[in-house]
């Protein structure tokens, strides 16, 4: 059990250990017993809060959805996206995500990937995830610039530098592609 | 067994299993038991054309290579690149890959999300892979274009539209996106 979650409720523990192992090390790969065993519950108290490892993994996605977009409106603020410098945000805020230790690529992405088949809600989810970082995008481009084409266009283009980032041993490869990308949508 | 793989030699016929069933549902998710009986041969044949299971990993991965760039460069010549209108047979390429029945996105970013943290050949392998993949989107531009960025960025916009087309019902989104990005990058 890490420090931090030690401190929590049971359910808030279990999530934000599943969220570890599972973005870590994937989905597929990481069994509940290993989720339990970190998070330092018993497993009835387990079952009693998710009565699956589907229902844990759609948490999970919603504990990284709720994370993960909090840090991306934040980060393209702190990198200058309100002065108009949407670009230069973007990529900033990607090179900022991609350098860091735990990095490994977009959670819906993987999930989709490992689950997708099986799992209808993973992609949902992906989905509805998708579509907020796009309308966070699109609210961020001049008003009669706000067509959804151009967002998703960004979106699209950010999905792969993201999984260009997890092929490279640096990120600059990817993070070069995606400030061409965004450059030559002019806006 | 499949008709087509019934005929072949003993390695092939693995081979193509492999292919079918780790493309269609997942390396993890698919038991070395499967691929030997639904390849029809004997354990032993099998060990001793692959002594385990990551060489098999890596042999669909080499032969899926060969496979998905014979179709590719195929395709672009079919959709028209050679007359100059490279972004137009790009997207109509993609276009007939997201909606053939089999399409389950990209072999090998799948396999280094599935793979990547265990087995560093899954990685190697795939770079090289889109490395021939941006290779041939190079040959294509006009001379004065050539450059390594401006196909990085071709193929980043690529991978980003594969894994829109995984999450999506249907591919419009992800090619609207892509041919607008590729359109952008002026050449």
């Amino acid at each position: 059990m890490n420090n931090q979650a030690s401190l929590l409720p049971a359910r808030e523990r279990i999530l934000l250990t599943a969220h570890d192992l599972f973005y870590r090390d994937g989905v597929r790969a990481t069994g509940i017993d290993k989720v339990i065993a970190d998070a330092g519950v018993t497993k009835v108290t387990f079952y009693r809060h998710f009565p699956s490892k589907n229902d844990l993994v759609c948490a999970f996605l919603d504990y990284r959805h709720e994370r993960w977009m909090a840090w991306f409106v934040d980060a393209l603020t702190r990198h200058g996206a309100n002065e108009g410098r949407l670009t230069e945000a973007v990529v900033r805020a990607m090179r900022e995500w991609f350098e860091s230790e735990a990095f490994r690529g977009c959670a819906f992405i993987n999930s989709v990937i490992e689950l997708g088949g099986s799992l209808q809600d993973v992609i949902d989810i992906s989905r509805q995830h998708k579509q907020s970082m796009t309308d966070v995008l699109a609210a961020h481009l001049p008003q009669e610039q706000q067509t959804a084409g151009l967002a998703c266009a960004m979106a699209v283009a950010i999905d792969g530098a993201i999984i260009r980032a997890q092929y490279d041993q640096t990120p600059d490869a990817a993070l070069a592609a995606l400030a061409l990308l965004l450059k030559s949508l002019a806006w």
